[in-house]
């Protein structure tokens, strides 16, 4: 029992083990950035308490009022939160009327594998019932890639030492509930009781359609199966779906398999919910399975060509980066209108809200992997900009518009505002990824269409928060940066250089539109009453920005005041009192110089030629010794920055942390829930931390290291419409052109350049 | 209809108007620093929707958790708030089978008086029925300062135009719910239905004992009541009370006396809570009610002659300075165990909770004028003590004592942090009324007893909160001042100078105490565990402690940030945008240069000896500019030191604004309670603000001025065992030693003295 061997594709687990059931259930989650399923077992509850079954719909969500004990102003009112939705992948299996439990009986063999190529989760039991009859039980499940709707689990049973009845039920369960938030601000949603209402149960002899309806969101749900059985038969409809029944003869099988499919309101007109859910399963068959399982392979085999991440070296280290790319894969909605949970579709930690991880984390990995969702993600601010000005207003910012901190539909849900709405940064973040976008594809249609208003209309919010102080410095008062360790201060370094990144991008966004599409320009500036001095306004901000800098310590301030603060006591803070947001009141962490996460370190990264290497290597060296990494968003980000300073041996431990977080669980929450933002953070050590890659203001550049530990690595790039393989080695770096015509970018600061004519160079320099 | 007419010692009520029926309810309302109740009608519901009927019990407190929407560790946990308890004064009125109700029928007199020398709110009303039949009621009502858990009514009922059948009912009403919390953050709990179980009923002839239970706090409480009537007879029982009737002849009267006592297990053994209540009404009778009014007017007439302020020329501005007083005198709890709630008994606004308030408000007013209530609220805090240790061990202080922000019993009650806990200054607050106290009564042996470990124990966490920074200034950061407009800043003025004072003080008194008694020093320094070292690193603190002030202004700053934000634009914040808190979020309020109220401003007063006048005009002129006194607490002060720098027209127009604000409803919430701080403030007003009173390190100063708009006023002070009676006047002032064997003291900085011998100094010089 225990820990999940190291292998390249896969993880494997080798035994039930219920002290570590809760955990696997987040590992073993399937998904396809809309349907989300937790390793849940098919046919039995958990083994262990307090664990969790889970479907989760991306983007289906409840609401409900936020209720303050004190309440104030403008607070957020609405929470967002997503749903447990019915649990379709039921089955219950009875050999000979003994019902197959674990927990009954003897295990004679299990394994529970899922491969990132396949998609596939299978899992194989030999189980002896208590009078000694034994069955081979084969499930296999799948959550579509190719089909946002679908999901399809097979089950198959094989008599190994009798000849006799083997009866398989299959059935939906939609009396589900959110689980509780405790004491622990990470977790999930305090909502009580079945938050779905039943409104039409049909079931015939094959298939199940559950109608429901959320109580305050007012969304219809319809989870659908459709369940054929090889070498048995439908003997019964039972409650929400039915019983199959075979006489097998000694090592013969009998098969089921179970499409599913869910269909919402969100997705589809409401009379339409059902039979669109209904369509799904119209060619379900006994074959499907495996045809949905071909599909699957199809689909991730031509990610794997464009994502996949390859290290040789440490066995432990590629299995984490697989597994966090594959399971980013999973999380990330792709329909312009979803986003990425901070938990995925695995777990309800942070109620499937979305953060600023989605731009500032993943937002990266996906535009240089799998472009298409990466515009699909900026299509989901954009359409979030109605709300985002609602909320400006709300905030008294006459114009503009100000994203939620944490939202699913657009609603701010951030109960806790020093931590939430004051992170005014998320307009920012949002920001850097239209320009990271347009840096990386070159495609100024979407900005003319999409780009323009999202950038300009959330510029303006600096201006309403922004004054200038009596030095003439354009200052913006209390904001919270992304170290929540501390709150509510002054010119915090990172949102006054990100505020100042994103004004001028905004002003050069204007005027090349101005400039090149005069009619997009026309229309973007009527659409938000563009007024003829506000880029003006916006360029002197940029010009007068106050961004502190301590010049007795020659490092970038966090803020105005972080640097005057009482240093934490680190020596005498005991392991067990970390993170410290669990143990000391928030004052008494705001009154400490002490970081839960990277914060002059992460603009260190994201606006790299704003800051020499001495610039880095000195905040690096002083924000080290006050950062906690109580965020799961702080060790990559530390990772790559010691990389680019020469720090290699920590580049490499901070790049452990955090490509084993997970599936080493070593924040001891994974089980609510996967952190995508620190899986991405794992691409970003390889190809920002350990390859040195950079890209801004049209420059492509690599600086590649090879990690002592590792014999090599390899990764692929999507940019301007080329995809480059790039091998790093002992020897230097190999640049393939797998893709495109052409692609220029330096190495080391040599220019390279590959072309259909020449589509590979070796450089050499690799230190 | 409309306003009260003004007059010196009432407030009359010449009409029932619905629209001031809510407003008046809370005026109205009677108290002796226990019970409270509010100033509706004993005989009819309110006549207007919204308005709350409340009986209150200071310190009788249910406790519910507190819900958090985001949690973190060691926020307050559990919220106390004061109960909405039994209605007990109910009676029915019914002429020949008619039930008197105000909206039937004709109304042919109306008129209810308070005065705050009799202590009995009567009311006369003359009314007639739909068949024609006119009664007289005349109603009397009292809660007795004499008897903690007393309270009585007296109803008559004159047949004026017929003879006929007079029945009066009465009753308790022991289903009473508390009001409903909206929007406004500063309006009561969210407790919903009853929260009183009656656990036992007793109704016989006279009496009725109700015995209930509160829910969570476990509390018992008995309501009981005994009733007579002269005139009539008993009849039958009914519910919780009994019915009489009478034949009256025209021109004959019937009179009902019900006398009230309520009395709970926070003051008896839970065994003898019934029988305590019933032992209050052993001696009633139908004389009862005289008896207990000849007692309320002698209580009052040594109250005034102690604490009576008296102005010629306004009778308006005199009205409402004795309504103030008198409130105060009503809200002040004396037993040792309860405090003065911001609303004191009146009202269910901050649901009951004692702030500091109590301590920079009321207290001097109680000390100087009734100074064995000053020292029962003391004590209170003393009694705090233990619950305050916890308090600082949850927010991670190894060592001494941290007050709630608001409480009932002790427990941290303030569910947002930012204007709650972080106003560290509480510990502050209540060390100066300790110091206030010393200086003004000489009463070593109570600081020997209680002061020297409250002072020290609150003194500890400054050294816990502070650190040293570059420069080697003892800073507190992350703090909230006073002014609530800005939270969570570095060296709040006010904050580090009143801890300097408190750490000044403690040091003073731990050496005293070590000095002329080393018993108790060594008793107090055993109990608290006092380490050899702690008084030089507190006197150490002291000579450090950053106060932060702006050169080129010359003005001490709010904190170090507040003068470099930007400047709330006044100029286009229309008056309905007031207060600001109920218009804009706070993180839009806290980055401006915007105060609540007064905070530097404070300082000046509390701290007086430490600025010079200079310092005092320039502070007063930039903060006034930026103050919108949303805050109650507000005014009182800048009068006060508008008063000291001579700005003599702003010095009575804010005068105004705190002597009628509850009379006048100049907040517009005076219907959820009486402001009892910004009523102290007026005492405060004429005492340190136009008579310049200030009392520190050993010396009474008064420095009176006389405004424009009066002819005179006079007012008293208790100090150092004597009471100097102060004239002033156009010529001067007079000073008069009406009790006690000498007093010595400066008028404009001349030295009096006055004695038995010498009882009387007239003194010119009154500007």
């Amino acid at each position: 029992m225990g820990a999940l061997p190291a292998e390249p594709w896969c993880i494997r687990e080798q035994a039930l083990d219920p002290a570590r059931a809760f955990l696997h259930e987040t590992l073993f989650a399937l998904g396809n950035g809309y349907i989300g399923m937790r390793g849940t077992h098919e046919d039995f509850g958990t083994v262990a308490d307090g664990t969790l079954e889970g479907t989760y719909l991306n983007g289906f969500y409840e609401n409900e009022p936020i209720h303050y004990p004190e309440n104030a102003y403008g607070l957020a009112r609405t929470n967002e939160f997503m749903l447990n939705v019915p649990n379709a992948k039921r089955v219950a299996l009875f050999v000979e009327g003994e019902a197959f439990d674990p927990a009954a009986g003897r295990m004679l063999a299990y394994e529970r594998v899922l491969d990132v190529r396949t998609g596939v989760l299978e899992r194989r039991i030999d189980w002896e019932s208590a009078s000694g009859k034994q069955v081979r039980i084969v499930s296999r499940r799948l959550v579509s890639f190719a089909r946002k709707h679908v999901a399809a689990v097979e089950y198959a049973v094989t008599a190994l030492n009798f000849s006799g009845q083997v009866r398989i039920e299959s059935f939906v369960d939609s009396a589900v509930t959110n689980l509780l938030a405790g004491d622990d601000p990470r977790v999930g949603s305090a909502v009580t009781g079945p938050s779905l209402e039943v409104v039409q149960r049909d079931v015939d002899d094959a298939q199940v359609l559950v109608l429901q309806r959320t109580r305050n969101s007012g969304f219809l749900l319809a989870t659908a199966t459709h369940t054929t059985v090889v070498g048995g038969a439908f003997v019964e409809r039972r409650g929400e779906g039915q019983a199959f029944e075979a006489q097998l003869a000694q090592g013969a099988t009998v098969t089921l398999c179970k499409v599913i499919a869910y269909v919402s309101s969100r997705d589809v007109a409401e009379d339409d919910v059902a039979s669109h859910a209904l369509n799904e399963l119209k060619h379900a068959s006994s074959a499907m399975f495996a045809a949905l399982a071909a599909e699957q392979s199809a689909y991730l085999a031509d990610f794997w060509r464009q994502a996949d991440v390859e290290i040789v070296g440490d066995d432990a280290l590629q299995q984490g980066v697989r597994f966090n790319q594959y399971h980013l894969l999973q999380s990330a909605g792709r329909d312009g209108k979803t986003n990425i949970a901070a938990k995925g579709v695995t777990g309800e930690g942070y109620e499937g809200h979305y953060f600023w991880d989605t731009e500032i984390y993943i937002f990266p990995f996906l535009l240089f992997t799998k472009p298409e969702i990466a515009r699909a993600l900026l299509q989901y601010r954009y359409h979030g900009l109605p709300k985002a000005r609602e909320r400006a207003r709300a905030m008294s910012h006459e114009q503009g518009a100000l994203y939620p901190w944490r939202t699913i539909a657009g609603e701010e849900c951030s109960a806790y505002f020093p931590a939430g709405t004051a992170q005014y940064h998320i307009n920012a973040d949002v920001a850097y990824s239209v320009r990271l976008y347009l840096e990386a594809t070159g495609d100024f249609d979407f900005i003319a269409q999409y780009g323009a208003e999202i950038v300009l209309e959330t510029a303006r919010i600096w201006l309403g928060i922004g004054s200038y102080d009596m030095q003439g410095r354009f200052c913006l008062n209390a904001v919270t940066g992304p170290d929540e360790y501390t709150a509510i201060v002054n010119n915090n370094y990172y949102t006054n250089a990100m505020a100042r990144m994103h004004m001028r991008f905004a002003v050069q966004v204007a005027e090349r539109l101005r400039a090149e599409r005069p009619a997009d320009y026309a229309r973007v500036a009527a659409a938000i009453d563009l007024r003829g001095d506000e880029l003006a306004a916006l360029t002197a901000a940029c010009d007068s920005m106050r961004l502190p800098y301590d010049d007795t310590l020659g490092i970038h301030a966090q803020d105005d005041s972080f640097l005057s603060k009482k240093p934490w006591d680190f020596a005498n803070t005991p392991k067990d009192k970390y993170p410290l947001l669990l143990h000391f009141h928030p004052l008494v962490i705001y009154r400490h110089q002490v970081c839960k996460q990277a914060d002059v370190v992460l603009a260190l990264l994201l606006l790299s030629d704003e800051f020499t290497l001495d610039d880095k290597k000195r905040d690096f060296d002083f924000y080290e010794r006050v950062t906690t990494h109580d965020s799961s968003l702080s060790s990559c980000i530390f990772s790559i920055i010691a990389a680019e300073v020469g720090y290699r041996d920590k580049a490499y431990e901070y790049f452990m942390e955090t490509a084993r977080l997970d599936l080493d669980n070593t924040h001891a929450n994974t089980e609510y829930g996967v952190h995508t933002a620190a899986m991405a953070g794992t691409w970003l050590g390889v190809a920002y931390g350990f390859a040195g890659m950079r890209l801004s203001n049209g420059t492509l550049r690599f600086a590649p290291t090879l990690p002592a530990q590792w014999q090599r690595y390899r990764f692929k790039v999507h940019v301007r419409g080329a995809l480059l393989d790039v091998v790093v080695d002992a020897h230097g770096a190999m640049y393939t052109l797998a893709e495109g015509d052409e692609l220029a970018f330096t190495h080391h600061g040599r220019e390279v350049k590959l072309s259909k004519t020449q589509p590979a160079q070796r450089m050499g320099d690799a230190a």
